[in-house]
């Protein structure tokens, strides 16, 4: 089987990558990194001494730094992949010892509060543009990456007005490389669109479980069984790393609060129709969301397979 | 690879099985019905003249009826896999028909208002035994049927007070052999279980995804393309059969409407959170929900390969 990544690159894109939080994200990126070998040297660290631990036995990077000032000494891209909330303290640590000319950017699933948090610690002689590949499984943990996370999925960077287009240009490259189809816009934007394509659905998906888990009336044995049925595609989604979206829901706040508000006013709408037997509007509705389903497969995003591959092999 | 339904079973449970509505599930029944020789012969009837053409292009069953009274003649098991509202109906039609000593049963999704709806039609020589496998894709017609579709399911018997316990134990052999697990349970608390294991999720993936349609601030193609970042799970669930799910939701309004509030209330109290920067809360509940999620996999209600199996091979 041909490898979808496609071959290595014949030069480099950087001299040394250093990469700040190695989890699901972190450590996909360094994999890809690696294959594609879009750097020649890859510098990780994390803040867990176990994960360095295993970041050596896995060895995924060339070097496992013990301080995030070691692993970005001398790195021309820094990417920080740490839970958002962690962002500011790291940028703190970084920001003296970040080389001249550096490109410094994130994968944050928000953008407005990481540069808030960001660029005051930031030097001016570096770079910093942000971006966040819109990727993931609901798994978590340097084992858990894998060098093909980003393929044909988005990765939408959000630089600063001024930002120099060379190092936007290199960036974009970069991403591109990992086999992502690249985006750019504003924070605030950004910050809106992920809302309701990926906040708003995660916490309805946790509510939901947490809603089951505290019924009387039905046994967690019950909703465990009978999952097949609907629910347990939200306990994929909800069996997401807690860290990471406690701090995501803070730092996006306005947005999700904003975003939250209209599906409560159009599930107040549904819930009507039940009430008084409006069979025709709840047909139009789930005819009508039907259209976008396709969308999203016509462009990629998702497979049409039933059941996304739970179809047992020997049918 | 060893097929995983087992060998056919020695003698046919039942000498002539009519299914009548063959979409996702009718179509998966009469396959199984014939790949372990659950009868000795096999009729179906559609409603829809397409769908019988196609019926006799698949040849999946022996015999394609031109009416359900032609297909449950001389059947002494009939299962009504037609939509929940169209039920009622149908059993007025078969009704003078049935056999004397036959199983009637059906696979709809709610039980209480199938069985007001059956009942009275049938007459008193037959043994009525709703029932419900909790299984199913988003796809739907003859086509999308495959035989395994039921293997490590739970269906869901509902016989009524004073059921013949030769006819309930017939009926759960044979789901048995289509690699069901077998539970019995009252009608009204099926509907509650499956309110919240099925219906919710689905009335709230309907909802999020038309809410997302909606909005000016973001754009259609903006949604499809980061749909990666939860979203694309809602609009699989979203694009079921709108008119079984239409008819769902109308004839389990009462449970539906109860585990609507009680989800309500929960985010309301999560969006409090939110507003309120409690982030030792969301954690909480976030942490608790993973627990679900892993009990689920466990017991084989779910694979615990990330992403559903999206992650690519080549990998």
């Amino acid at each position: 089987m041909p490898d979808r990544l496609g071959p290595p690159l014949g030069a480099p894109l950087f001299e040394r990558a250093a990469i700040i939080g190695v989890g699901l994200i972190g450590s996909s990126l360094a994999r890809v990194v690696r294959r594609k070998g879009l750097a020649r040297e890859i510098a990780v660290y994390d803040a867990s001494a176990n994960v360095r631990e295993r970041l050596r036995a896995l060895a995924i990077a060339d070097e496992v730094a013990d301080s995030p000032a070691a692993a970005v000494a001398g790195a021309d891209l820094v990417i920080l992949c740490a839970p958002v909330g962690a962002m500011g303290e790291i940028a703190r640590q970084i920001g003296p010892h970040l080389k001249a000319g550096a490109i410094v950017s994130d994968v944050g699933s928000v953008k407005s509060s990481i540069i808030a948090a960001v660029a005051p610690h930031l030097p001016a002689s570096v770079h910093f543009i942000p971006a966040h590949p819109v990727a993931g499984t609901e798994q978590s943990g340097p084992d858990a990456g894998f060098a093909s996370l980003f393929l044909n999925r988005w990765t939408i960077l959000t630089p600063p007005e001024g930002a120099d287009p060379k190092a936007v240009a290199l960036l974009t490259a970069f991403w591109k490389n990992t086999g992502a189809n690249v985006e750019t816009m504003a924070p605030a934007h950004h910050d809106l669109v992920l809302a309701i394509t990926s906040h708003v659905p995660h916490l309805i998906a946790y509510n939901i479980v947490g809603t089951a888990a505290d019924l009387e009336e039905v046994t967690q044995s019950e909703v465990i069984k009978y999952s097949a049925g609907g629910f347990r595609d939200f306990t994929r989604i909800a069996a997401s790393d807690p860290v990471m979206w406690r701090d995501i829901f803070l730092n996006n706040k306005d947005a999700v609060l904003e975003m939250l508000g209209r599906f409560s006013e159009d599930l107040t709408a549904l819930q009507r129709m039940i009430r008084r037997e409006d069979g025709e509007g709840l047909e139009g509705l789930f005819t009508r969301t039907r259209a976008i389903r396709r969308s999203i497969i016509d462009q990629g995003q998702e497979t049409a397979a039933p059941d996304f591959g739970r179809r047992p092999k020997d049918d």
